[in-house]
């Protein structure tokens, strides 16, 4: 189901290619109704302290302050997170024992985690107890072991469109600007009491989302993997490692190199579609034919891996590729990747920030928005939401994820991302890369293609990201 | 079951390390033998007309001529094959009929088409019929679908070490070099009237193969497919892909780049494992310390990767990414990867063979070698026999693709390859050349681990292709 009815909060419908869409607004006007709408929900255990776990935790905690409304943390014994998480106010107490004692679980452990505890967890909860998840990766798993949730649970998702970091420093600017944070979807799985998509919305504006738009916990967990599997993560990392060798190889030296394919990548192209719309990083670049002949050349071969990956993912064959390569991390520990010699570079780059102007490259520029545009096209033929399509495919990368690589740099947002996008980078970054060097990069002498060029400018999603970007906060994230 | 017994050929014990393992030794002597080792199979129908099917036809036609056993060919309705079988003086017949009238049908369609079309044909055959194959694609994919072969026919494989040209080129050479040939292995899978590894031997002794060796249709798949994926051809395509660069970008020109990574591998450091075995290439090197240095750098994520393969192979992922692929393909066709800059240098690097002395880049031999090892090493933690090892980590690498490689090149061979091990390739090789890129190249600096270059040079996998190389026919294979 991605209607969206509530019974306390204020839907708006927003605009989008071929109908409307209702979302409801965030703000913290909204805070008081926050335990009528959680009907019944008095205690909420946040399951886990990763990067989701800590902002979820608190951004819940201060948005229901002086309410009858309690958050405790869980954490496996002997966790070596317990301390942190008593340092930030928690009452901590044992994983299994929050989960029992509360109304609302929110389960935040790592993936492996999920899929090797979940029955434990599932067999202490209350009668009744909602089940909460931050994506769908559990039902993914469920299905491909043939099991379920258990009956009787209301089953809800609020899956925040950015990282742990971002949900909490944007809540906190949230303080002073009304409606900064990140944007979520819900999705309600399971709603036995009639009560599942308020307790949801609750949750999904008490982390300070500006807008929340629904979806099903399917397609949210289909969009989500496969997002960061491309356009999100996997594929910037392909695009930047080919580009850097193939500006190199063509005479440029390594601090240039880097300047034309990731600086300008997580720097003005980001920012460029963040604050003026996809169509405007093709103008900026100064060299349109050029841009129009790189996109040409690329929107088929990441068209196609995409297509793959969303293949794989619905098949639940990525899945199963993640928890065998967990299964080996046990012996083979995960080798970091930021040792390519571009990274050697990122550091002078930095520096240059202050002094040199910002260029966006066209070869650059084509590859990345038609691989963007690849991802949206692919969400869209398969359905999603375009609040989701959107979310998934732009908004979390020009102003959330890419600005967070821009500050530190690609490498390290690959080696220190959740294990599951961690791996399915390394699975699907490499292929992204071959494909730019094998294939797109030796077809840029062809003219540009008129069709796919027209097709880009008309696309539907320019009307979505503009529906979409009318509800953005006035701030930038902080990084 | 990988032990050998027949009642019409001499089977030899080889010495391998830890134990000893059943061969049989082929030769056209053994011809005459071959109808009463085929046990009451008068027609032999060859399902297909790929290049195992034009081969194996060919081969089996040729090794019974005189005799009362026939070979026909089945192909689909209007397949457009039909007229190279019939020029070839065969006489093609639709494939269910023949499939009906055969008394051993030998199926060497296309993976996905035996994926799709297998009921129809296991419906038509005669009772006792014995079943064919040439690898162990259809087992894993039975096992995948939940089903099986049909009860009550003798399920059998033979499985040359080679491509299909190559086993109909050798066996021409065997015409007057008694022995040449391909090695092939056999795997009984069920055995309902007792006569079924006779029959496998003589049809493996028929395609010319100068040992046959045992193994289970499982270990052949496993073996088969990780194989191709590692350093039959996914490594190797990624390994040149990273080294080139990594040589331009270290100031190479084009064509030295080229022939320190491609050319080394496929011509001299191939040519000296096939004559000399695996420590000559270090000794080659001219530099054992940088070969060293570069061995410690590569085994651990080559093995790593090969792991990886293993085990997505082993748990049928990799077999539904193919399937997957496979539809896919209607509509997405698969686009060719030649057009790296790398290959527009292979007419240059040919042209110079004749003038140019070909030498062994310490470097390139290194990554190669470690490569090869790992899965070696692997194959052996996994159980393999050992001959089923040498042959599919190293002799079928040695022998026969890279020679075919080095008359063409790597990127004809992933164009041209089998269905299944070109989508392998493609999945595979680009890990192979971020792992490479990211993290084997960035570390070569570190001294060489005295560890693993003991566990090389004391490696029992010298020693068992030492034993099979005393059963090598005395001819190069012809590309």
């Amino acid at each position: 189901m991605t209607s969206l009815t509530s019974s306390v909060f204020r839907t708006e419908t927003m605009t989008v290619p071929g109908g409307t869409e209702t979302i409801v607004r965030g703000g913290r006007d909204l805070f008081p109704l926050l335990p009528q709408a959680l009907h019944g929900v008095r205690r909420i255990g946040v399951i886990g302290w990763g990067p989701q776990g800590r902002a979820q935790a608190q951004n819940l905690r201060d948005s229901l302050a002086g309410t009858d409304v309690t958050v405790s943390v869980g954490l496996r014994p002997g966790s070596s997170s317990a301390e942190d998480a008593r340092q930030h106010g928690f009452a901590v107490g044992d994983w299994l024992e929050v989960a029992a004692a509360s109304d609302l679980v929110i389960l935040l452990i790592a993936d492996a985690a999920l899929a090797a505890e979940h029955e434990q967890i599932f067999a202490v909860l209350k009668p009744g107890a909602t089940i909460g998840l931050s994506h769908g990766f559990l039902l993914g798993h469920l299905k491909a072991i043939g099991s379920d949730f258990p009956a009787g649970h209301p089953v809800i998702a609020v899956c925040p469109k950015g990282m742990g970091d971002s949900v909490r420093r944007l809540y906190l600017q949230g303080a002073t600007i009304n409606g900064a944070g990140i944007n979520a979807s819900i999705a309600v799985h399971a709603d036995p009491d009639g009560h599942a998509t308020d307790r949801a919305l609750a949750w999904s504006i008490g982390l300070g989302s500006p807008y929340t738009f629904a979806t099903t916990l399917r397609d949210e967990y289909l969009s989500d993997i496969v997002g960061e599997r491309a356009i999100l993560l996997g594929a910037v990392h392909g695009l930047v490692e080919a580009l850097y060798r193939h500006f190199r190889l063509d005479g440029a030296d390594p601090v240039t190199a880097y300047e034309r394919s990731t600086e300008a990548v997580t720097g003005p192209i980001a920012r460029t579609i963040s604050t003026e719309g996809l169509a405007a990083v093709r103008a900026a670049t100064g060299d349109q034919e050029l841009f129009d002949r790189a996109y040409s050349a690329a929107y088929g071969p990441a068209r196609d891996l995409v297509a793959e990956i969303y293949d794989e993912v619905a098949d639940g064959t990525e899945l199963r590729s993640v928890i065998l390569a967990d299964k080996r991390l046990a012996t083979r520990p995960m080798t970091e990747i930021g040792g390519s010699p571009m990274w050697s570079q990122s550091a002078a780059v930095h520096a240059r920030r202050e002094t040199t102007e910002a260029t966006i490259d066209p070869l650059t520029a084509g590859l990345f928005v038609a691989t963007m545009m690849a991802q949206v096209d692919e969400f869209a033929e398969r359905g999603h939401a375009w609040s989701e399509i959107v979310n998934e495919s732009i908004i979390e990368a020009v102003d959330s994820l890419l600005p967070y690589m821009h500050a530190r740099d690609v490498a390290y947002m690959v080696d220190n991302c959740s294990r599951t996008a961690r791996l399915g980078t390394r699975r699907w970054g490499p292929r992204f890369q071959a494909a730019y060097e094998q294939i797109v990069l030796p077809g840029l002498e062809a003219p540009a293609d008129p069709t796919l060029i027209k097709a880009f400018l008309d696309n539907p999603t320019h009307e979505a990201l503009a529906a979409a970007a009318v509800l953005r906060p006035s701030v930038d994230i902080s990084v």
